[in-house]
């Protein structure tokens, strides 16, 4: 009898946007794991804090800044086979998700290693684009629109295709590609439509206007909604 | 002195799936108001109905069948009359919003009528798009992948399109136009690569394979996930 594998999305930042289900089922299993950086606390562990009932074992996928000299697949290979132990032991391990699980996840790559070996549910989560929407009190899309998210690492093109084509965008983990996002924006004459948010809903949350950001820094939980077009709030009839 | 206007996000279905934020924050209001049908149970209440404390007046925001007897319009200037009431006279108004309020939401709508009269705050709720792809134990979107969200009302040639460009494509609100959907992703040869869900996370929750779902029997609380290419859970490394 192993035990279950709980991928729980815990939301954008606010330990509030956790759900009602991922903090019950996190008070009861006895292994916790969570993504980190190299060294220093991990984001999605420190949103579910205060729901912890503490004495869980915790394990800390640790991702060095370096893929050079230690890469992700054997970051996820480490972590798959520490929670796997637990698993066949018949321990539940709660796998701790910002955001939603299956979206820009490091989820995916547990689960694409941990699949069929025990039981998995998964709980989604707030998604930072909607946090950020509701944050901004910018409707993301109505009746006939068109929602695209995608990553500012995308080249040019690909997010130019995705602003002349849908009539709302999410531009995210901006981070250093704040600038190029920008000058796009500016060619194709939408930065008058742009949003840009950091940390949405997170303590340090900022929001501020495109043109007043200053590229060089830009955290890597930021991003940018267009609403094109004039479908916003107030026109909304 | 006026109320606030709260936009509560309460999710795809499940009551577990409620952030503790909006139960929080509706358990503090003394006024609720949410969309309901023409006649019978609102779903956003059912959903929300576990955390309500009683007691609280309700306004039901009821849409009719028929638009051309009474337009939508009209029914949400009635609403935001009668909500604005309640602000000014200083009470809370939590208004029940189905999935993500800014996402497809009718809280738009309430917002645009609102917004500037009074304090608004709103907390995003997890979106059926993500808590399909939960129940599916499917990635949404990895690494540079993008996700766009777009309804089947949409013309065969926008959804072509979303999905020539996105790697993943979640088609929502299918309904009656299940039938013309499945056409297209057969002649794209995508039907392998779809996965449907309806009423995702509710009791009522039904996955099937897409070839044998019944066309005159889809509600509209059903979605398709196409995830274009090979990259799903298993190959993700």
């Amino acid at each position: 009898m192993t035990g279950t594998l709980y991928g729980l999305g815990v939301g954008p930042g606010d330990p509030e946007l956790v759900t009602v289900k991922a903090v019950r089922l996190v008070r009861a299993c006895p292994v916790l794991a969570y993504p980190a950086p190299e060294h220093g606390d991990s984001l999605a562990r420190a949103i579910m804090a205060p729901h912890l009932p503490g004495g869980q074992v915790e394990i800390a996928i640790r991702m060095p800044l370096s893929a050079a000299r230690f890469p992700a697949a054997e970051v996820y290979d480490a972590a798959a086979a520490a929670i796997g132990e637990h698993l066949r032991a018949g321990r539940d391990v709660a796998v701790l998700c910002l955001g939603d699980p299956l979206l820009w996840g490091s989820f995916i790559y547990l689960l694409g290693r941990l699949a069929g070996r025990s039981r998995v549910e998964i709980v989604p989560g707030v998604a930072s684009p909607m946090a950020a929407a509701s944050a901004l009190h910018l409707p993301l899309a109505a009746r006939d629109d068109a929602l695209t998210i995608l990553p500012a690492t995308l080249p040019d093109a690909r997010l130019e295709q995705a602003l002349r084509d849908a009539e709302s965008v999410a531009i995210i983990k901006l981070g250093r590609h704040f600038g190029r996002v920008r000058a796009l924006l500016d060619r194709l004459g939408l930065g008058v439509d742009a949003r840009y948010i950091e940390h949405a809903t997170m303590d340090s949350q900022r929001v501020l206007p495109v043109r007043d950001v200053d590229p060089d820094r830009v955290p890597y939980f930021s991003l940018i909604i267009v609403r094109r077009g004039a479908a916003v709030a107030a026109g909304l009839r």
